[in-house]
């Protein structure tokens, strides 16, 4: 550790998914870490990335990257697993020497081999992310080997969070349809490994059970954030209170009534930053 | 632990209130006991009860206890700070060798005595709860006198919590208000004593910072179901799914409509339950 303006350390830490379920990240960050500024920034504009190329990805995730530096980012945080499945090793380099960065996954798996007592690890995932195979290889990395994955993919509950206000019975149904097989495999830990999930935690941990443990991407990023914070030593003072603040690369009033619910904090204002459209980016 | 005929184990667990915040007592019930059935009756048409007579309360809460009796209640939850202030003693005696009765109040400061490390305990509840000295005198019995409480009467915070959609900017200052004389004692654990303040739970955590404990009565209550349960070998086999249900003494649809908010889980159908007038209850 060494010195560090007072300056930097009143910088803020920057979180970016493809558009709002990073605020379940965000969420965390400002219960656990309230003496830290954040800001946000939400590609609402060209959302969903599941669809992209990883080419296409390394090249968004660059591109907000830049952003996040210029508004004086001291960290970040990417809160988007299609984003850190195709870019995360290429944006570490880009940024390597400037800022740290820490990214869904790997956080998730360390707190979930640290859980564990019996190495059954459930994971709840969109087809995407399971099929990518990225929570099994980080697993046995911070498990070395010990722990094994039992990974559901369904493709129903995000959009059903997406687009619902209260919960209703269709999606604790499929709620109850993803956690069975977990059930069958007696894990004794889930991953929640979308940034959608944590809205409908109580409906999960109704379904599996009081002994089961959760572990969520905010949750284990926020020891993460620390850590780098502290390695770095610019973490802000733990006496003051910190602040908020969002961009969006598409329509912002849609942003802010779909993050609420997913911030459970007040979204103030949200300031629009333009982004190349997905063609015109330069490779 | 006696023998109990395998019926009484598959009996509902029934909880009442005034309205609907104690659907927050019912959300740690289903989320930390899924096998046990439920069934929650809101007195929604003679709602609120803060301005009631004591007396007028002990006939409620009799009145109420005797409809779910009749509906099969193996245990009643006084999920109300109102009726256990003024009813608990009667209603105990009432019920004495039919069924337990757990009430709020004593299971959280049983939980705060437990939780705090420099025995500096905050409560955040409305002016009429603060002013009945219940938790002080409850904290005084659970910590041997160990522990102090320092108590925080807010006026404002429930009803902007009872009217409010999403969390907004005046709901975060009027947490930041309550919070502020809790800072300033130095408590380590806070109790919410008023069954609304969960759903404002995040912005109550981030303003105490993580250092501090919440205590709910939800989660403190759900232990003291269980030990009762245990103690009357009643609870229900762990492996089964459980269900739940409501009943409201005033319109059904207001009650699913706000309901929904506060339990963080669906509500299917509600019945409703005629209770005589306040002023045609026979003393």
């Amino acid at each position: 550790m060494h010195a560090v303006a007072a300056s930097q350390r009143d910088l803020p830490v920057a979180v970016f998914d493809s558009g709002v379920g990073g605020l379940t990240v965000l969420h965390e960050c400002l219960v656990s870490l309230p003496h830290e500024d954040f800001l946000y920034l939400g590609d609402t504009g060209r959302f969903p990335y599941g669809t992209r190329s990883p080419d296409e990805l390394r090249r968004f995730a660059g591109e907000l990257a830049e952003i996040l530096l210029a508004e004086g980012a001291k960290l970040i945080v990417v809160a988007c697993n299609s984003a850190t499945a195709a870019a995360l090793p290429e944006l570490r380099e880009r940024l390597a020497g400037r800022v740290p960065v820490v990214a869904v996954v790997a956080p998730e798996a360390r707190l979930a081999a640290a859980t564990t007592r019996n190495g059954r690890v459930g994971l709840l995932a969109t087809p995407a992310t399971v099929a990518s195979g990225a929570y099994d290889r980080a697993l046995a990395d911070a498990s070395g080997g010990r722990a094994a994955l039992h990974p559901v993919a369904t493709a129903e509950l995000a959009p059903l969070i997406q687009a619902g206000g209260e919960i209703d019975e269709r999606t604790v149904a499929a709620v109850e349809r993803a956690c069975e097989p977990l059930l069958g495999a007696g894990v004794d830990t889930v991953i929640l490994g979308c940034t959608h999930y944590p809205l409908v935690r109580p409906a999960i941990q109704r379904c599996l059970g009081r002994g089961v443990e959760i572990v969520t991407s905010g949750q284990a990023i926020v020891d993460e954030i620390e850590r780098e914070l502290d390695a770095a030593g610019s973490a802000a003072p733990s006496g003051r209170r910190g602040d908020y603040r969002f961009l969006a690369t598409g329509d912002v009033d849609e942003f802010r009534r779909l993050g609420t619910r997913f911030l459970q904090l007040p979204i103030a204002t949200v300031g629009h930053v333009p982004v190349a459209a997905p063609t015109e980016v330069a490779a």
